[in-house]
């Protein structure tokens, strides 16, 4: 399987000691999340408008960086998710620079819905919007 | 008249050379075009939701950069309409640092409204936003 | 004690949904960093020219998203160290809009030197960037 | 020739309306100037090592923002010197969606070394640089 997103780093990406502003690690991880749902032939616009979410937003995201990465090089991407609440969901996500670690990540995001008082809170995961992401990583 | 806006200078918006990122700079400008907004008493919320746009999108910014500014540099930003056509309007901008001018720069920007065939196009702007906005670089 | 930081969240650093797009979270986390590190006398030049490392590179960072944020909302943030160990730290981040906890999160450091081969890898941490940085969140 | 840069705009380049915020399009100039240095064989780092200059920073930047682009659409930036100066050069951009121009934008960018004296300043640019950033042009 292809990595969900291949990133070449820029020079605006780094600081004033050469190396990957951390941000942009989050940046990134977002962006490969992104490339899992088109994988999936999702977006969040559809699941906005077809599956009745008014997003998935993070409750929490962590990384472990473990090799610095600076300017010109390339990195790849591995998305998955590796775990399935009812209504949450966490995503694994690892950056290699060819072979070798550069970090690791985790976002847990919640299938969040507007409720009938217009609130809006976390709702059970639809099994379609599981099963089609589950198919994506497999793919 | 204090500055549209006052920015302290952060690690992150330097590159390796320890100098400012350039896009940050027009990440600035539109920052200061949103102080300006909110001291005339509005918003791009409000404009969307009270005024009739659906917008303000820019069709072009420039700007010119004539000293180099680092981390930890604080920059007062003053932004004010530069210019207002009927359906157009340019927003000029100075960056200090203490006395020494370090970028000008101007946007570009259209009233824009959706049209009854649904499609997104400029339309005179109303005298009432102007007037609040006149005003607020006067205030 | 006053906060490390307060932001002025900008229209560019909310997503389609109107919220703001958590990377930027983990910017105003480095950035409230660096405003304690300004508070304690040092700054990441000083701590690379006076005080021998290369930097304080981050070996892990995390966040815990508790309410959304949006375009125009003030947000303050509280930045101190959190744990102190022998040749890395943790930080500790609360950011809060008037009262209510927006996100709190944490980063862990390290005190990294140039070895004499030219690699670079943690040393412990001199006492005085200890007593400066300590010092700096009880005033 | 292939573009020098292939951009698929991710969700956080988006704002609340669901277009990019512009500043992005100047980070996409910047990262296709760095594509077309690297086409040539060069790069910021290489340029400072090797030929000299302590960097090419810009003096000018402008862009005219022809139709809006979203969330998951695919750019391609065409990357060209368009002018040779003395002391500078300009590079003009032009951002394809399918057919479509989205954008077009200039940078003016200075060969910079240190003086004697230590400040910075503008010397001619070597026929070196010229030469090998041309040959990318055409190739």
């Amino acid at each position: 399987m292809p990595p969900s997103l291949n990133v070449q780093i820029a020079w605006g990406d780094c600081d004033e000691q050469g190396i990957v502003f951390y941000p942009n690690y989050f940046y990134w991880m977002d962006s490969a999340f992104q490339a899992l749902l088109r994988r999936a032939g999702l977006s969040l616009r559809l699941i906005r408008n077809d599956l009745g979410a008014v997003g998935l937003p993070l409750v929490e995201a962590r990384a472990h960086f473990v090799a610095a990465a600076s300017y010109d090089e390339a990195l790849t991407i591995d998305a998955a998710v590796s775990h399935w609440g009812r209504t949450s969901f966490q995503v694994g996500y690892q950056a290699r620079r060819n072979d070798e670690l550069v970090f690791e990540g985790h976002e847990a995001r919640v299938w969040a819905v507007r409720r009938p008082d217009n609130s809006v809170g976390p709702a059970p995961i639809p099994v379609r919007f599981r099963d089609m992401l589950s198919a994506a990583a497999l793919s």
